[in-house]
């Protein structure tokens, strides 16, 4: 749906662009949300970008665009912008936007950029560059309301009315005490259903939730899903307030650490790589094939030590295909599940041996329905009971040894504090195939006696 | 840390039951948030649950503890609760919740305790129940704040503090025409800022988003992410305004949707079943294994045609699983960037032939780099140049091969409106494997001579 809209909206601006149709694209450019807008500047030439940027009245509207646009698209389009034109629209930016763009620039044009930021916004930009890309200190916004406790609500709303316009979502309103620390939280709803003589520490909330500067990213957005609040306050180590986190900055979070998952996992980086060239591609993703590259290698020599059995019984090589697709299929059932589990909440690190436990049991379990499978399918092809059992009783050991392998690893790597997703993706295939290989060829040895 | 706070939580609770100090209880109750206690619930015997439950003074916090319990707890803890107990609760409860809650009760308790509800809740969770569970209609609350374009900013205020103290989160001010139909949209703060006598119709936003009762879940979360707003409302097809669907609620699909897309790529059925039985388990990851199974053992009917080849030369078996490996793991991959690519928005599926030329580059480069240290491996394994050739062509084939279906397929089955999460995981690598082996004998073969 927002695709076919998109795509739509590209070939008219394209259009109109080509007709050099001015007033009929301010008005596009004017009426379009920034959000779309970004989406249209891939398509475009830097100079063709440009004229649409001087089109757009509202400098705030500016300011998002350069959030919302990809980092290759960014660069590009700036690289052709003075500092004089940049500084006005990152003047207009939530501080916390502006310090992340800053880091994707060149340090020398940045810095020439924030010496020409005003005092107050140059100096938010700076406080967040201090703290960490992840943590709550390096996404907050300064900009929040906090009044001391003995202010009325009637002045409370006052005070919105001048001073406070442009603070990014004014939901709540924190209130401090004379040293600048949290001590209440209440709503702009609240301000507006209590007479106005009321003061703020008759009906604001002292249960409040905050993070500190320090705290991960993901804890922040855990928190803020888990109990349903609109903005977090930032507190520093003696509870002063620093800043706000608010929820749509929230979805960023859970979206991208979802998208992180779920790429360490399959082994290709942390970060979505398929804008890149086919060479940087290339290079991003060839270390993550070196330990299935150098596992397979490994089985090839287990494979190669029992070079005598498989010339005595050369149906023995049929199978192996079989055994390593069923250990590898239900140790990334497992390994995925108990990673999605740590990283939602819903499996606690700490009960390692009954998750374990369990998965191991079904592991098992499953062994026994397919190892049986396999092993009918394998009397009926060679029409040897005892390498039917041979393969039987492999699958049934390579499934439960990758069902234990692939949950115990990332429990294991969890309570080490090392990300479970990272570490499990490659590495669990990688030993499952290589176990795989070793059962089956001892197994059938002893079995048919080579 | 959220884990570590709420084990504490959890003994503490227990330790109090035990010494019977019911007024303690009560006290560290009320004073805990309901997702917390929610946490604790499973720890407890189900009297012990009603003993903590009667304890909670707020109507509204035993409602939300009743949606954040998991479904075993909650089916289990309502069991032993009269309808009349339960009614109060429900009706202090959003009716899109408790439309969810009774979907998971049998139809004779629910349809007992919808009939006791008051009539205006009744109504609005029967129209709730009449739409699909993850459309736009099923997921919106219909308390929110609507006013009519000719109202003033002094009229709405009055209206907040006495008609709307229970909308679950007043944000955004809806406009609609004398039909109801949504024609403007303003803020709790824009009418905080105007002067008491200005119209809304004077201030208020015509550029409305808005989604219909039919809309995916999924492009409504889309929306809210894109836009950075913090509630969407919902109209029907003549654009009257229905319900509001708030950024909690979206915060919830964005995570329920992000694990979804894990599970099923990993082959593990499309909810979080950990919490299940070790049987139940077992039944539900059974079937996603059959792929694998299958294709396995059609493996090993197309390596059973090369007996002869294996025969005479036994070391074509040690190769078998890194060939395997290679191309499982790259294929891997890019279904992965494929298919979470597609659902966060970052690749276009018109883009078919560029996404899927792009990976075959990829995994041509890839397969020369480590066909290359493959083959040179084989060399020295077993010093035959002939061979080496045939294993390191193998690699080179299976993996350029295996990232062509990887992109491929889930990129056609998004473009047939399939789910690409579920056709990907076990078809792909499945479908790999088979391939894989197929090429590596008949290439064995020709270059061997056999």
């Amino acid at each position: 749906m927002l695709q076919d809209k998109n795509k739509i909206l590209i070939e008219s601006i394209k259009r109109l662009l080509r007709r050099n149709a001015i007033p009929h694209l301010r008005k596009i450019v004017n009426k379009t949300h920034a959000a779309d807008l970004s989406d249209v500047f891939p398509y475009l030439t830097v100079r063709q970008q440009h004229k649409l940027f001087e089109l757009i009245d509202d400098v705030e509207k500016k300011g998002i665009l350069f959030s919302e646009l990809d980092e290759a698209t960014f660069l590009a389009f700036v690289e052709q912008m003075n500092v004089d034109d940049i500084v006005p629209v990152f003047e207009a930016m939530p501080s916390d936007d502006v310090a992340d763009l800053l880091g994707q620039l060149r340090d020398e044009k940045s810095d020439a950029i924030l010496k020409k930021m005003k005092r107050e916004g140059q100096e938010e930009v700076e406080n967040l560059l201090k703290y960490g890309d992840d943590t709550a200190g390096g996404i907050m916004v300064p900009d929040f309301i906090a009044l001391r406790e003995d202010a009325t609500a009637g002045e409370a709303i006052k005070m919105f009315q001048k001073d406070y316009k442009d603070v990014e979502m004014p939901f709540y309103l924190y209130v401090v005490d004379e040293y600048g620390k949290l001590v209440g939280v209440s709503s702009l709803r609240q301000l507006v259903v209590v007479s106005p003589d009321t003061p703020l520490k008759a009906f604001m909330s002292t249960d409040v939730f905050s993070v500190r500067t320090d705290t991960d990213q993901e804890e922040v957005a855990k928190l803020v899903a888990r109990y349903d609040i609109l903005a977090v306050p930032v507190v520093d180590d003696t509870n002063t307030l620093m800043g706000i986190i608010t929820v749509d900055d929230v979805i960023d979070i859970i979206k991208e650490e979802a998208t992180e998952d779920i790429l360490k996992m399959a082994g290709v980086g942390t970060e979505f790589i398929e804008s890149k060239s086919i060479l940087k591609n290339t290079r991003i993703r060839m270390p993550w094939l070196l330990a299935s590259c150098f596992g397979g290698l490994a089985a090839t020599f287990i494979i190669g030590e029992f070079e005598e059995s498989l010339k005595q019984v050369s149906a023995l090589a049929a199978f192996i295909p079989v055994i390593m697709g069923m250990g590898g299929n239900i140790g990334t059932q497992s390994s995925t599940i108990v990673v999605r589990g740590i990283s939602t909440g819903f499996l606690d690190v700490r009960e390692i041996w009954s998750v374990v436990f369990k998965e191991l049991s079904i592991g098992l379990l499953l062994g026994l329905v397919y190892g049986t499978l396999i092993g009918v399918v394998a009397q009926f092809r060679f029409s040897g009971p005892k390498l039917a059992l041979a393969v039987g009783s492999a699958v049934i050991c390579s499934m439960s040894v990758a069902a234990l392998v692939g949950s115990l690893v990332p429990m294991v790597f969890a309570r080490m504090n090392v990300d479970p997703a990272v570490a499990t993706g490659p590495f669990v295939t990688t030993s499952i195939d290589i176990i795989a290989v070793f059962f089956y060829f001892r197994i059938a040895s002893i079995l048919l006696g080579l």
